[in-house]
């Protein structure tokens, strides 16, 4: 079953993104902050806030990173001891910020401020019964489909109505939900995206990932599980687990390229698990070198793990620019390796007549690639050999991973032959699912993890339209 | 029956607003600019833009005045050949943000722009009728309330939706409609918010106001008659009257302060309205003084009216200042009299020992009133005698001035000398309700204006509920 | 004798400014930022406070208005209890950062900083032989020449240093100069520039025009002198008169169109002086018209006077537009009259087949006053006549007014009759030097006036070099 | 002979600083900018360009990163062909813009632009006396005292100016100036700082570091040699050694900490020297670990020598945010490491239970490494022993590296045991400076480098004023 990502009105459905919760913290809106700062990689488009001080609710978002969204005077208005941040992934579209979140909606006298990560593959279907049902939308978010949800079922009250929501919604989801006086957490029951329990003193803390809990020196309780609803109220902690049980499915993506090295995600820490996908590229490939590179920084742990098990060379001879900001000059015509060297800058010194194997997390579109590969041929490169920690993306990610902003999928129509003489490279390997498994300390028949993106096997069927856009295109 | 603001969420639900949209320009987004900027004075605190190239909607809208929130860029991005913009009044909110318009959603496959200038009196009964059918409210304007009541009825074509819908709202409403590619503009049965026709070559626009035309070389055709929704296509122009006949409650207050004395609404020009009221004034009141002079600029035009019929000198001796900034460094302790000498300063050398008739709009708290008669006393005035050109107000406004941001209401529980003497005044006069009507043309009896503020019939009667807190209050 | 600008690096090498000082305050950076607001008609390119503790001086300057320039936060960072400020007018220029004033040195242990509005006639020939005695300057401000001619001199003390210093400079020039812990005001011997000194509890203040008093509440004490050299420091204040005795020259600019209406400079209130130009201009020209406008604002004072000595109705059918920003999108195409509209807008129903006066202050360059008389004749006015309220500006100023940046001086090189038809009048009449004189009380032989910009006749003569260009241009 | 830093009027005299020249390129400015944004790391507090086109000098400076400062409009108002750039080292001061380079001056009808990198010993001294002749000072920067003295000997022509001026100060300085057409580079007769020559097409390039040729495809030539004077105009490249030929010093510290591993300076790369450094590390101390691990960025390629040499396993456990910004929000009182946090975050689940080689370049103040420290044994990490790149830091930089803003020498006073003690670690190794100089392939006897921050001999002894505060601090 095959799945290509549908857009919409906006240039991508699929975001990734990062999401945090305080309960039980005066200062809730400055954690808050600060752990969407260590969450900052998880999107870079938007950010936002939402705090609650047991009476009126107070947000702000806008576009930009979080130290430039926010001010200390901001905060300082955002008073509250319960709240809920957000992140999102960069996308090029100019004025979406009614699609930044949290999404705060009021019903009655009440409010509800929610933040999502994942995506639903079933959310054009509900829209367009919400719609029938006279639903308006504001945004192209899932976040929205499934606020309309709850609010049809209010009726039930607060629990009763998200499980009644989401019992409706098919995809991936990790949701943190604040009102007047909750802080809800939800992982959807495959447990595509990480979600996170930590505590800080009396307050508890919910995170995308463990990082974020380093940052404000909060320690890490557990993994918010599958299937899980955590409600965290003035009465204490309380877990339901309305789903019917099925087998988890963690985004193995998340630990190739996503997470933060420094995090623990689904049980591990991540930075352990790269190390032994480099090892694993060494099991598999054995090849006559002078040195193993990393593309840094997502190129960096394989990469040692690679060197550690080849016993060649580790070297950083690719210098990652401390100083690469988002507002930009157009280069003059004749920088033609701008884009990458600007970030990137091999040392020709080291480089000159070596035989070299580079580490690359994963390729995506090729084409970045390919220039990076340029500029080390510039710099006197003998032999460029390329490895990369994960097989060839052949399929789309429905689940929240937005392949397309980093491009089309190359490999998703040409062999590696051709992938390997397109990017200019003198030979280009990629690991076997069945290594990248191993890495995570599972077994290829019975594993937690989504690979859909590698072998098209979708654990969650998409809807029937976005099939048949599919085989269409 | 009285009717008080009421405070939901947000410090002011009614505002003031000023409306544009323009069909079958290709450089729509530009023009919609200039036209805000026209009517910018009748909302400072945001400004929004969206348009339809026939394919697309884009929408742009952030806090502040319309020449700070748009640059360039923003402007070329926004490509289309019709659209709408809003502009919104100052409240002290601090991150609304989502009340900005146009408020826009997306159906089906259609979207839907839409702004409003005007205040609905049954929205709190509405949006809870709405809320226990499930719907979601991300914001807590009138808008979102229309355009959920037109959703729910769009299975019957928008045309008809937007009738159905708006047979259920009472209260005022000016309205432009974007959608993919249709104008549409609505003024409410009783036309309380102005809103006027107008042509530009080939293209039609709509705005609140005619100065607007004015800017962008427009010519003015007619006003939207109360009642009447105006929908613009490929097809050219239709009007439809769906609602029964009724009388015309136009908003006198617009003539007495709110509009733009260059501009022409209800069918009369503002300026020569003002006058009119100056001259009906000098028929009540005979003073024995020294010269009229007027506070700027509000009370420029009914002074010099005043001045006419009374042949006293006209002078202008309290000097507004042109660069009154928004962002402000807090003035030190002992500058008593900054705030209104920042944007006011008497002529000294020609006020002192003057008897002086001082011509001001309106009163609605008194406290800025005060502070200036306290300068003009400073400069050495010896009588200080003032005239408003309107009755008192007694009573709030439920169909979109919001007086609370002007202040509370000094009249409603003040006598006029006990207001003149809170004022500091030798003698203070208001214009009969008589004068103002006959300023307009209009007689006592048979009138199209709504003059509620100043004797609390209201011509719509107001929620159940609104009533109540009156009386409790 | 005549003399025009000459343009050495920057667009305009004389600029209109504003200056202020204080001393003995605490809250001094706060004052002088209240002091620069009020005075910001006299330049919006630039803004700049220099204040010293006693012990270390602090400065900040930036481009831009002056609420833009200063937040709360930088206020706070320049403490001191005394210091000076200084705004600039606005050129083109883009990038003269540099330019902005206080002008700051140190020398040895000390420092000076050091505000200047004029403009000096020798200039060019002091600062070449400054330059070959090794002198070096990092601006193009005559503030940069009287500087280093002070640094020449300081081995004598810096009151006599300042002193040597100004008998070299001629030209227009009044200062205020702060050092460690003393403030100095300077008004050059023929007292071309206002300058005022006020005071405020136990501190003394001094401005360029009073306005900036009223809006702190300091009361006037009296003008600096023409040739005074004031010193004021912790014993006090004290004047020096070390120049020669000469005739007072006063801008008469100033008073037509410069100051503020609610000033008092020269001894007299700028309001009251308008008002009899607009008298005087009655007397010279008896126009049979329907009614007296003036353009807002600088005609308002004359037009009124006009007004009251011939009888004819004053209107104010030109409205000012209270939202005029900086930053700008262009207009489309078709606005043709958008550049004047924007600012000034008519009223059409007032104007319709009138035969009307309309006052200006003064005509320079006459392209504006064509478009704003060409949307009158839009508006179908009948007849427009209209009157200036001083003669025909023709010859440039060297002493600190820069027409340039008004234009060119179209009365240089044509008649009035050819100006009228230039600019579309029916008719078009400029008061005479002597009613000028008049109407600020002076009489034509003995007065106290600078009129070269009408006469030629130069009270300091300009450098051979530029009269040379002069005459070769 | 000892030399401490000293500090006139603001915090620090002496800043790192990053210089860019270019003669005959078009597009001048924006060739300007990116080699600026690649010399970035050299200054992060203010920036500026100066271009000429032969005719004007046109220029912009501000504060803040190169990418904030600038933008595309600012550059294309920035028209030449020639020009020079700058960036200057972060300190804490506020409103330090007049000391943002590069300098300008006017002298007679020409212009001239500097930019410096380094610091001069005997600067207090020539300002002193040219304050004495009458010198007037806006900054407090080194750049203008040069300036002055290339002023005063202007009637010998400017290279004779410069060479004459140049004889008279003692320090470090690699210089570019521009003027109307000429591009002139010049680095003082020891070599302090480095300086490169490159090609781009037609064009010369000048620069810091060579990494900013490789941003715009610029390629290397040769370096600048100590005590040449490069002038570049239409007749081409032309060199003048007017100075005795001396040792060269070059600072050694550029390749411990300053420079970018990717550039080359003195004839030598970065990156592979820093690696000798910790395979002279290895030499020195044998440690028994299970593992090396750099503090990144600055430890990176000294570990990678280390571990290379030592043979102990290679990890990067320390992780480096990428999102590091410059305006930031006050952490909560409980957030006691996030100082180091916020930028490196330790991998627990690697560290915990190990023995860990940790490689430091160096160690200033010793505060900021004694949190790291602090937050590995929060990790868990059994052993920390840490060795650092270089000897220790006893002693003030008078040629150009302001230690004070990387905090005070806690080596100028305590022990090697005590600074151990200070920081938590187990043991504490340095680099002898015989390793250090046989890392840069040079004899301790015989070398070019300047070593006196390690030894305290100055190449260049300070003035007589600087030591006297020196011994009495
Ligand atoms: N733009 C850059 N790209 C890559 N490396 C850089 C850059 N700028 C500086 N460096 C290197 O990074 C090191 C400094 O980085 P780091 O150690 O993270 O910061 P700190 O200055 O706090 O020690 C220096 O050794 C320098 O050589
Ligand atoms: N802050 C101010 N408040 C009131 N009047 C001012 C102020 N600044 C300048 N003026 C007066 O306004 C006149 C200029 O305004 P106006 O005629 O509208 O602009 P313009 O400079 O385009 O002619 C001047 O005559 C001046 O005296
Ligand atoms: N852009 C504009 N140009 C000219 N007049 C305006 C504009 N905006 C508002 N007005 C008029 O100015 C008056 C308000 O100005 P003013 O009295 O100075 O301020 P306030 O709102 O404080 O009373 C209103 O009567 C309105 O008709
Ligand atoms: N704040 C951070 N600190 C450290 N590592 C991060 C951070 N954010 C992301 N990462 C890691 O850095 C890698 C991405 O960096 P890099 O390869 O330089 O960028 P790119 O996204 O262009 O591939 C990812 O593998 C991610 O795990
Ligand atoms: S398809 Fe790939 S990226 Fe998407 S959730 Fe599955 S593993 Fe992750
Ligand atoms: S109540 Fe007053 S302000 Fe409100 S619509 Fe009626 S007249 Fe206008
Ligand atoms: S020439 Fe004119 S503008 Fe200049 S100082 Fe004399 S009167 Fe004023
Ligand atoms: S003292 Fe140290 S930092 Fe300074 S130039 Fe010499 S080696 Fe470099
Ligand atoms: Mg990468
Ligand atoms: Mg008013
Ligand atoms: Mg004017
Ligand atoms: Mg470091």
């Amino acid at each position: 079953m095959r799945c290509p990502p549908l857009e919409v009105f906006t240039p991508s459905r699929r975001e990734e993104c990062g999401i945090f919760g305080i309960y039980g913290h005066e200062d809730a809106s400055k954690l808050i902050y600060f752990g969407l700062y260590a969450l900052q990689h998880r999107g870079q488009e938007s950010a936002g806030i939402a705090v609650s001080d047991g009476n009126r609710l107070r947000d702000y978002k806008n576009m930009g990173l979080v130290s430039e969204v926010f001010r200390e005077e901001i905060l300082q208005s955002l008073r509250g001891y319960l709240g809920i941040g957000h992140v999102r992934y960069s996308t090029t579209g100019s004025s979406l910020l009614s699609n930044a979140q949290p999404f705060v909606v009021f019903h009655g006298r009440e409010y509800y401020a929610i933040a999502h990560n994942g995506n639903l593959v079933n959310a054009v279907e509900l829209r367009r019964d919400l719609e029938s049902q006279g639903a308006i939308f504001r945004t192209t978010m899932d976040t929205e489909v499934i606020m309309h949800l709850v609010a049809r079922n209010l009726k039930y009250g607060l629990e009763e109505a998200l499980i009644r929501a989401l019992q409706e919604v098919r995809g991936a989801y990790s949701l943190v939900i604040c009102t007047r006086d909750k802080l809800i957490a939800v992982r959807d029951p495959m447990g595509f995206r990480p979600l996170c329990l930590g505590k800080l003193h009396d307050a508890y803390v919910v995170a995308s990932e463990t990082c974020a809990f380093d940052l404000i020196e909060a320690h890490y309780l557990r993994d918010i599980e599958p299937g899980e609803i955590l409600i965290i109220d003035h009465n204490g902690m309380k877990s339901v687990f309305p789903f019917p049980t099925t087998d988890s499915r963690y985004c193995i993506f998340e630990f190739i390229y996503f997470a933060r090295p420094d995090s623990r995600i689904f049980g591990q820490n991540v930075y352990l698990v790269r190390k032994r996908l480099g090892q694993l590229l060494a099991k598999e490939y054995d090849i006559d070198a002078d040195m193993v590179m990393p593309f840094p920084d997502s190129g960096n742990y394989a990469a040692l793990g690679y060197a550690e098990a080849s016993n060649l060379p580790f070297e950083m001879g690719i210098i990652r620019n401390h100083y690469v900001g988002r507002t930009f000059i157009q280069p003059s015509q004749n920088m033609r390796t701008f884009a990458v060297r600007v970030k990137l800058n091999p040392v020709k010194e080291l480089i000159r007549g070596k035989r070299i194997v580079l580490i690359e997390d994963s390729i995506i579109r090729g084409t970045t690639t390919r220039t990076r590969i340029h500029t080390l041929r510039q710099a006197g490169a003998k032999e460029l050999h390329m490895l990369v920690s994960c097989p060839p993306h052949r399929h789309p990610c429905p689940y929240g991973i937005d392949f397309s902003t980093r491009g089309e999928l190359i490999a998703a129509s040409h062999s590696v032959e051709e992938i390997r003489d397109f990017i200019g490279l003198d030979s280009l390997g990629y690991l076997s699912l069945e290594g990248l498994l191993e890495a995570t300390g599972a077994r290829c028949r019975n594993h937690p993890y989504c690979v859909a993106c590698f072998t098209g096997d979708y654990p969650i069927p998409c809807e029937a339209e976005l099939q048949k856009d599919c085989f269409e295109k």
